[in-house]
């Protein structure tokens, strides 16, 4: 798996305008009704990473949770992490 | 709920020697031996939050899950965080 360039990764972003890049990785934060919606959407997200084996770090602050992804093999950002932005993105249904 | 003074929270961490103090927040990172492992312990302390109605910040990095708490009401620490960060290490069983 290899790390995407620069102007790879500010292409891939174009796609996904409600992520941004944050140092070596790209994040999105997600507002749900309440803290039950937003842990719904943390087991859900849970479960998919469990079945590609790619973990984003997850922080939930009540009804918000951010998604970090990166790829530690890669030391970077590589097409594993847009792949699980999609899902991710299709899993909160927006 | 009262804020606690930075004596009160002092002595209150003394008896909890894995908690740290961050701002105007107690926090503790606990370390489990999978992503599954983390998720269940994070699922049990969603329970106990939404039953006592105090909600943690919950971040999950693969294995290892941080818990940070303070009492918005309060505008800092309360000793409803300190039970809560009871409940926690009971949960976790350490």
């Amino acid at each position: 798996m290899r790390k995407l360039a620069e102007a790879e990764v500010e292409r891939a972003l174009q796609d996904l305008p409600e992520w941004g890049l944050v140092g070596e990785s790209i994040n999105r934060t997600y507002a749900f009704a309440d803290f039950r919606a937003a842990m719904a959407f943390v087991n859900a997200v849970a479960e998919s990473a469990e079945r590609v084996q790619h973990h984003p770090d997850i922080l939930v602050r009540y009804a918000k949770v951010t998604l970090t992804l990166s790829t530690h093999d890669a030391n970077g950002i590589t097409t594993r992490d847009f792949d699980f932005a999609r899902e991710a993105d299709r899993i909160a249904g927006s």
